[in-house]
């Protein structure tokens, strides 16, 4: 949420509160910028949602969904700079910050990459110990959190499809984002009461999560939504 | 301080470090960025320094010293946004934020116009109302601070002279900024002792101060120091 | 036109095409990345529409619609990067630049300071003197372009409101902008019968204008232009 | 060259023109605003150099040196988008765009990723087949240019090592720059007269070359010039 930028609107974070716990913000690095970022805190507040940070590579212009070669000293700052922001903002609201979320290529990047996911889990760490890391099941960054002390909570999507690893399926790819509420109902609950997801070549692998991620850029967001919390 | 980007190097902010007490470290938006501020807030910490947050108009081209016309209500949370930021990567490191120091345009526009100052005080009582704001004397910032009960200090300049209205000559101008060491302490010795400056026409001028500033990017910002140090 | 940028849709600039004659490429400093102006100016030629160049202050977040105090030894050479991006944009896609019609901020202050606009004249100029500029009639923009000798189309505007002055109505007031398809045509109208404008104020004033501007943003964009091109 | 960025200075350009023939000037991207473009532009133009644009991926905090994963319909209109300004920016100082040479990363990966290398020959192209560009020999770049028809200048090193793949050693090592005139100076004669570099594990492989390139960044780089001019 909160990936507005100054004249650009993107998603109707709003009409997503009453269906959802927790949100996820962005830092102002692949999206959002104060202004937004304060209005998305506002409202997830009056929702009585759990805020989290929502950092990323700084890439305004690829949506932080492009991969970037940055060294993990250098990682490490520029989240903590985003996360230390939206702790801030939030707790200016009256609110405090719940969780952290990288985004984008660098949750991908996280899954499968230990330094990347090591830079990560510091800066969470260096804010506060007590923020929650949310990671993929048998992910780098879930072990890296593990091994750092850090909580984690184990995320399943419910709008993306998975490979054979438990990877995400790449954007590029034309099957990666589930649009249809049905199927994304299907798997939800496949998640949610057997601890597995069929994979796009169809097979069944476990993945046992703990909360679950639809994408406000998904534009079915809201139809999904509501078709969840009606069954 | 912490005006340094990426690949660019912009003063050597340590060197300054042994003579003075207190700094201010810039947060992003005109320079900085999370790698530069983290390694100076860390450098300022082990010399003992006040840190202050140096936020700005988003204008790195123009270095946050091109007046830009933004509305209170978007100004407040791009300050606090900023200020958030580098308090948070401050308290990580084991320190404390003590105060902020608006940067270059926004720092000369806040002195007299009366809304812009508002906004200031706004952001760094939502932050926090222990912070406390540098200010000019007989400013709009130092009348809107003490109108929402926010701490002061009043500030003075070293390396830059005045106007008669008691506002800094525009660095368009020839004369703006002073390198001479000679000249810079006696400016300091008559702030420091008869409570008044000279300016740009000779007149003398009220100018009462309680910490004084000099610019890190003043190319001869190490030599005026030492020299005020010695005196 | 091609004020997307990266993730973020603003417009559906296509649906456009086939009711207007010539269109405003941004150039991205407020909006528009390469990869959508590269599609948009595919697009204009494809409806055979004169492409202008539509360049701004550096302002991505304030969409180019916040003053900025830049001189103008600085602006001349910031515009004619822009105009010389989307010229050779335009070239490598077999077309060529018709016009230039600066954007938000920059266009409105060129209304009315004449260093201003005398930068964008010569940044037109010094690109090529063939480039036609678009203007607000009666204005420094208009009078700058007479001096240096640059060809000039005066552009009333469909869905903007006039102050008594002349003078486009600010974003910031809730009448600035016209979204009824009906008001639009009776402004066309008006200025095209009569050669005058009616003014927030019910004030008739002359606007004899040869070209008639619409924007992409307005959430009307679509209606009006169907309407206007029925009648 | 022109790798100044506002307020921040890069190397002191017009002290290296006497000692060279040909320039690589920043397009925004990675480093260069438009005024210092146009000032090196102008400089280049006074010391008879051939000017080339130095385009690059869209990321000034890593300077372009952090590879950054964009597709190759993205890279292409971002290339052209910045040679394209480069060209319009030299053509209206009156002079003529000679040659591209990309830059850091980008022109690292084009060594040896195809479809990099393609989007960059396609660029190169699609602004004027006239246009020279520089390259890494035996590269994917090299094979890229030859298969599209554009010329190239294929480009030696003088100031940074090589390891046994002919490809540069990575900046994140020690050995990556040379500084040391003396070792320049051989490392360009081992070039001219022998067709060979020799690597960092002393191996002697082949490196013909057309032109010699060293970086405006290089603390040595003026004393490198001195010395290569005076023998």
């Amino acid at each position: 949420m909160g990936e507005s930028f100054g004249r650009y609107r993107l998603a109707d974070d709003e009409s997503f509160m009453p269906f959802i716990d927790a949100c996820n913000i962005a830092c102002g690095f692949h999206a959002g910028d104060p202004v937004v970022i304060d209005r998305t805190i506002q409202k997830a507040l009056k929702y009585n949602l759990e805020i989290g940070a929502h950092p990323s590579y700084p890439d305004l212009q690829g949506f932080g969904r492009r991969r970037m070669e940055v060294g993990e000293n250098e990682l490490e700052p520029i989240l903590r700079y985003q996360i230390g922001a939206i702790r801030a903002m939030t707790q200016s609201n009256g609110g405090h910050l719940n969780h952290v979320k990288p985004h984008g290529a660098l949750y991908n990047y996280a899954a499968i990459h230990m330094s990347t996911a090591m830079a990560i889990v510091k800066a969470v760490k260096n804010i506060s110990p007590e923020l929650i890391l949310y990671v993929p099941p048998n992910s780098c960054l879930a072990e890296a959190a593990q091994q750092m002390g850090i909580k984690v909570m184990k995320e399943g999507f419910i709008d993306r499809t998975y490979d054979d690893e438990g990877k995400l399926v790449s954007r590029k790819l034309e099957n990666a984002v589930i649009t249809d509420p049905g199927i994304a109902q299907e798997q939800l609950e496949q998640m949610e009461k057997t601890g597995t997801v069929t994979t796009i070549t169809n097979k069944e692998i476990p993945m046992i999560v703990e909360t679950y991620c639809i994408h406000g850029d998904n534009p079915s967001a809201l139809r999904i939504l509501e078709t969840l919390r009606r069954v």
